[in-house]
C-alpha cells in the first residue's frame, strides 16, 4: 500500500495519437484497479497541435496540454516521461527524458535502427530514473501464464516456435499509398510494425534470444495510388524468417498486410519435449495447452484465462470476466509504477528492445543476401 | 481368431435405402478391420422392387437380390437377419425372424410404440438367435470414450446434461411435403427421428434410464405444399423436454429441423462435479474433457479421438487418421458378430430401445397435458 | 458535440462492490471514448462503511464518499443516482432517487418481484429525470449486431431460440454456503441471477416479449457446510425453461450454476427461416452468422465485430482490437448521457425490466405447477 | 454406367501393410459408392511374407496372394498394378508394369530422387497403360472445394500461403531409433515424408508450380536409442520453407514430427486479394472460407464440407455425415477407373510427381548453401 500523504508521481505522455490514447487510458485506470501502486497525477498531454492537443487532454482527462515537448522536462511536478510519438523521435525524447532525471516509458518499438537502440541502452544504464520499454503483449494474462508455464517445465524443452503476426488492411491492391508504406516516414513495413512484436514474445517466453536468423522480404504490390499518382511502396508488405536461439530453438516466423481476413492475428505456438501452447491474439482471453500423458486423456485444452490464479486478472474482474486489449497497458503502468517504487528490474528493458531490433535487422541482412543464414548480434 | 474352417455367417439385408446401404457397406467391411470375430457371407439384400433391389446388390457386394422378405427366414445358409425397413415395419419383421431362430439386428428406432417394443423385448428374451438394436452412435469412438470416462468418474457424480440433435432441412417454410411429414407414414416427427438418438445417448452415457419427462412439441410450419395442392403437417418440426433420471440427474433435449445451419448436430454436454463432456456429431472424432484441479491449467481440452487406445480406433487407420460417420456401423456388425460368437451381451438390447421410446411416448403424453411432468414407466 | 461551458452533470454511484467498480469504471472512462456526450463529474460514491467507502472513492476516482444514500438526493450537484445496491433495495433506492427528480441507472435486475417492478415503472412514467436499466449486455457489439442483423431481416423470420447461461461456482457439493443460496437475501438463485440476463437479452434481440413460459427448478445440493454447521439451500441450483412469444417464436433456456468448466458463458442461438445467429460471452467480440444461399459456400460464418462499422466499436480502438467485459458499461453510461442529453429513448426501460420479471416469476410459477405452460402477463 | 456384361478389371495391389490395405478397402468399396465405373475385381495382393500375404488377403477380400510381384505382371486377368511398397521400390515395380501394359497406380511419392521421378514420367508418356499418382489429399472434398472456389477467383489472386504439416510421434527424446530415421531406409525424412504432401497440394490448389525455394532442415534428436545401443538419427526431424511461385505467390513450409499435440495436421492456408481459404487435416470435413464485401458481416465461415453440391461428397451419405481419412483413396479408385474407361486426363499425374520432388530436393539443396534461395528446376 502507498503511502497515502507522498505527493502522486506526475505523468506526461508525448503524443495523442492511436498509442498516445492508449497510454493515456492506462494512466487514468491503474489507481483504480492497482491501488498498491504509487499513484499517479496526469499533469501534462504533449502535441504540436495545440487546439487539437487540448480538446484530446480534455477528453482524455489530462490536467494540462502542452506544444513543447521539451518543456516537460523541465518541470518539476513530472517524474514520468511517457514517448508515445513516431517511431524515428523515440531515441531523441528518450534520451533527453532520462538526461533529465524522468522515469521513462517508450512505446515500442524502442527505436528504428540497433544504433539507435544501443545509444539508448547505454543511456539507460548511466539514468537515474527508470527506463521501461512498452511491449503491451508481455502483459497479455495469457502470454505471462504462457511464460510462467514454459519456465516451469510443464511443456519439458521447447523445441520448435512458431510465429505469425497476420493482418489484412493491405489485401486490397487498390487500398491508397499511406505513409506507413514508405521508407522515410515509417523505417520498415510489417516486419518492424508486427515482427517486433512477435520476436518480442519469443524472447519472452524463453527467456533466451536469437542469435542467428534467416529471411525472405516481399512487397506484393510494387505501387498504390497516392494523392498525386503513382507512388512505389518501399516497405515490405510481408516477410519470413527463421530464428535460431543459443540453446538450439528454431521458430520460424510470418507477418504481413495482406493476409485477407486476420484482423489482428498473433499466433504463437510453443512445442516442447513434453507439451505445446498456443495462442492467438483474436481470443486474447484463451491460452491452449497440451501436455502428454495417458493418450486417452490427452488434449488440446483451452484455457480461459480469466481466473483469479492467472497473472495480472486478480486487479480486474471476477472469474470468467473476459478483459481487452487496452487492459494491457493498464497492468504495464502498474508494473512500471511497482518498479519505480521497489527498485526491482521492470520489462521489457531496453536491452530487450535491442535484442529485439538485432534481429530484425538480421532478416533484413539476410534477404538482401539471398536468405543466408545471420548472426544478429545477440 | 475366428475357427478358419467354419462356414461363414450368412447375413440379409432387408431394405436397400439409405439405412440399407449403410449396413450393406458394414458388412463388406467387418472382417477387414475385425478380422478376429466370426466371418460373414453377404448372402441376399431384399428389397420390393426386384429390377432396383438387384442392381443395388451387384453394387453393395451382395451374392444375390430378393423381393420377398419372408423367403430369407426359410432359409437355412442366413444365420443373421438385418432389419433395414422404414420403422413401422421394424416389429413384424423381426418378430418373424426371431421366430425363425435368426439373430437379428434391427435398426434404431426399435419400432414406433411402446406396446410393439414391449413385444419385441418378450420375443427377444425367448428367441434361440440373438438381438441388437442399431444405435450406431454408441460406436463413435469419442462417445464410447465418454461412457468410459463417466463410469470411471473422471467427472465425478453427473448432475446435468444437454442434447440436443438440430438438423435445419425444414428450415424453408416452401419446402415441399414429405412422407417424413405425415403422422400415418413417419410415425412421429423429429422427436421420434432424431430425439431416440439423443435419448438413447443418454442412457448409454449414464448407465441409468430416464424415470420422468416433461416436454413440448411444435409445428412451425403447419402446412406445406404437396403434389395435390397445400397439405397438413402433421408430426413436429421441433420438441423440447427435460428429463429426470433415478439418480437425480436432469437433463434437457432439444431437437429441430428447422436450426438454419445445423445439418447433423448431435450434441452432447455432460455436467459431473468434477468434470464435463461435451460433444457434437459434426466433429465426430473429437471429445472435449474438462476436469477440475489446479485452476491455472483447467481448460476445456479437445481430445482428438484417433489414438489406438480409443475405443474401437486400433481396429482402422494409425494414430490421427480421422473416421467417418459409417465406420460406426462397421464396429457394431463386429460387436454383434462378436456376441455371437461369445455369447455376451450385447447392446444396445431390445430393452434399450423400449426404455427410449417410453420417455419419447412421455414427452409427447406431457405435451398433451400442457408439460406437465410426466412417468416414463422406466 | 457538448456546449464546453455547460455544467457537467453530477454522478453519484450507491454500492462499491463488484457493480460499483463497473460503473464507477464506466463512469471515469466515458468521455474520453464518447467525447459527443454531456460530459460527468463523479461526485459521490455511496457505502454503508464510511472508511471502507473512503478508500474505494479515493482508488476509483471519486471526488468524496458518503455514507447516506438519502443525503444525495438532496444535493443540486447530483444529477444522476446510480443504483447498484443489491438487488432487494433497488426499488426503494430508485423510487427516492426519482421522486427527488434525479436521472437513475438502476443495475439488474430491476427489483425482485413483479410487484416492485410495476411501482418502478409508475414511478419512471410519472418522472422529470431519465430512467433505464443496466442490462449491460446490450452494449456487447456481438450482441448490438445480431438485433440489428435480426431487426434487417438478415436471418428471416426467427423460429426458434436456445438460451444458456452456465457457470460453474456451485459444482463442488462442498462449496460452502453463501448469501446468495438463501431466499432472504438472494431473493432467488440462478434464474434471477442469470435468468434474468438470458430472458432480457430474448427481448432485446426479437424485439417482442415472452408471453407464455414453463419451467423446472432444481438445487441439485440441497444443504451445503455453513458457518454454524449444515445450512439447508433455499435457492435453485439450475433451471430449465420453455418460453413462446407472441408471434409464435420459442425459446429454450438453462441456466446453472454447476455446469463444470463454463465460467460465464451466456450464449444465444438465434434460428431464423434463411439464417441463424450464435454467441458465447466467453468469445464476447465474436458472433457466428449463417445465411442461406449457395450450398456449396453456406458457412457457419465467425464476424470478429471489432470493426469500426459495428456497434459501439468506433468508440474504442482500430480494427482487430478486442474489447472486454467492462467496455460494455462504458457504452451504456454513454447512451444514458445522450438520451438525457436529447431526450431520446433509452433501452432497456423499466418496462423491459418488469417484462423480464414477469418472466421469471411465470417460470417459478410453472414449475410450481408441475411445468404447467403459464401466462407471464406480458 | 458401365457395361454390364464386360469383365471386370482385375486389380493387383503390391504390399499389404498401412498403404496397402488403405488401398484394398478403396478397391472393396468402389463400386458401391461409383456405380458408374468399370467395375473391378481383386484378384491378387502381393507381399514377400506368403503366410503373412495370405492371412491379409483372406481378410481384406482379396481372391488370392502372391509372393513374387512380377508374376502379376504376366498376367492376362490383371489389368491394373496399385504399388503400395516402401518408396525407394516404386520406382522398378512401376516401370515394370507400364512396361508390361498394365495400367498404373503408384502410392505417394513418386520415387525417392527426381532422377527416378524423370525415368517414371517418360515411361509413362510412352506406356499404353494409364498412369496415376496417390496423392490421396486431392480427393479430401474440402481441398477438392477449395481448389475450385481459388480457380473461381473466389478469393482473387493468389498471393501468400501457408502451409504446414505437423505431427508429434517424435517430440519425446527418449522414442526408440526406427528405420524411418534412417537415410538409408526413409530416402528422406519429414520433408520427404509429410512436406511432399504439402507441396502437392499447393501445386494442385493453384494450378501451378514452385520455381524457386529456399529452405532448412533440423534433427533435433541427433541419436536415439536403437536395438544395439544408441545410433545416429541421420534425417530430419523438422523442416522450413519459403516457396516461390511463376506467378509470385510466395508459400511458407513447416513441417515437423515433434510438434506435441498435433496428430496429423495438415494445415492450408491460402490468402488472396479479396478472400481467404482455411484448411486442418484434423478437421476434414472443414473448410473456412472468408470474403470481402460489407465488413460489418465478413467472417471466417466454416463450411461443413457434406452437402451433395460439395466435391466427391454425393457419392457417399446424405448431407451432415461425416467422412474419414480412408474414403479419400476409394473416391481416387474412382477417379482413376474412370479416366481408364474414358481416356480423360487424371491427376494427380507422374509430373505432378516429379514437380513435388524437385521442390523437395531444392528445399535440401537450399539447406546445404545455409538457406540461399535456389531454383527448382520447375
Amino acid at each position: 500500500m502507498p503511502d497515502p500523504t507522498a505527493e502522486p508521481l506526475g505523468v506526461a505522455v508525448i503524443g495523442y495519437s492511436f498509442m498516445g490514447r492508449a497510454h493515456s487510458n492506462a494512466w487514468r485506470n491503474v489507481a483504480a484497479f492497482y491501488p498498491d501502486v504509487p499513484p499517479v497525477r496526469m499533469r501534462a498531454l504533449v502535441g504540436r497541435d495545440g487546439a487539437r492537443v487540448a480538446r484530446a487532454a480534455a477528453e482524455l482527462g489530462w490536467d494540462s496540454s502542452v506544444t513543447d515537448w521539451r518543456s516537460v522536462l523541465e518541470r518539476e511536478d513530472i517524474d514520468i516521461v511517457d514517448v508515445c510519438t513516431p517511431g524515428h523521435l523515440h531515441a531523441e525524447v528518450a534520451l533527453a527524458a532520462l538526461a533529465a532525471g524522468k522515469h521513462v516509458l517508450v512505446e515500442k518499438p524502442l527505436a528504428n535502427s540497433v544504433a539507435e537502440c544501443e545509444q539508448l541502452v547505454t543511456a539507460a544504464a548511466a539514468a537515474t530514473g527508470r527506463a521501461l520499454l512498452g511491449f503491451n503483449y508481455r502483459r497479455v494474462p495469457a502470454l505471462a501464464l504462457a511464460r510462467g508455464l514454459v519456465a516451469e517445465g510443464r511443456i519439458g524443452t521447447v523445441q520448435q516456435v512458431r510465429l505469425s503476426y497476420l493482418q489484412d488492411w493491405l489485401s486490397d491492391p487498390g487500398a491508397p499509398m499511406t505513409w506507413r508504406l514508405r521508407r522515410e516516414t515509417a523505417g520498415s513495413g510489417v516486419l518492424g510494425d508486427l515482427g517486433s512484436h512477435a520476436v518480442d514474445q519469443l524472447h519472452y517466453l524463453l527467456g533466451e534470444h536469437v542469435t542467428r536468423a534467416s529471411g525472405t522480404l516481399r512487397t506484393f504490390v510494387p505501387e498504390r495510388p497516392g494523392p498525386d499518382g503513382t507512388e512505389a511502396v518501399t516497405v515490405d508488405d510481408a516477410a519470413w524468417a527463421t530464428l535460431h536461439t543459443a540453446s538450439g530453438v528454431v521458430a520460424s516466423l510470418e507477418v504481413s498486410r495482406v493476409a485477407t481476413g486476420r484482423k489482428n492475428a498473433l499466433t504463437v505456438e510453443v512445442y516442447g519435449t513434453t507439451g505445446s501452447l498456443s495462442f492467438d491474439l483474436e481470443r486474447l482471453n484463451e491460452l491452449v495447452l497440451t501436455q502428454t500423458g495417458d493418450p486417452r486423456t490427452q488434449a488440446a485444452g483451452t484455457i480461459l484465462v480469466t481466473e483469479p490464479e492467472h497473472p495480472y486478472v486478480d486487479a480486474w474482474w471476477p472469474a470468467g470476466h473476459v478483459l481487452g486489449w487496452d487492459h494491457t497497458f493498464t497492468s504495464q503502468a502498474a508494473d512500471f509504477l511497482r518498479a519505480i517504487a521497489t527498485g526491482d528490474p521492470a520489462h521489457a528493458s531496453f536491452e530487450d528492445g535491442l535484442a529485439v531490433q538485432r534481429v530484425l535487422e538480421a532478416v533484413e541482412t539476410s534477404h538482401g543476401r539471398g536468405g543466408a543464414l545471420t548472426e544478429t548480434g545477440n
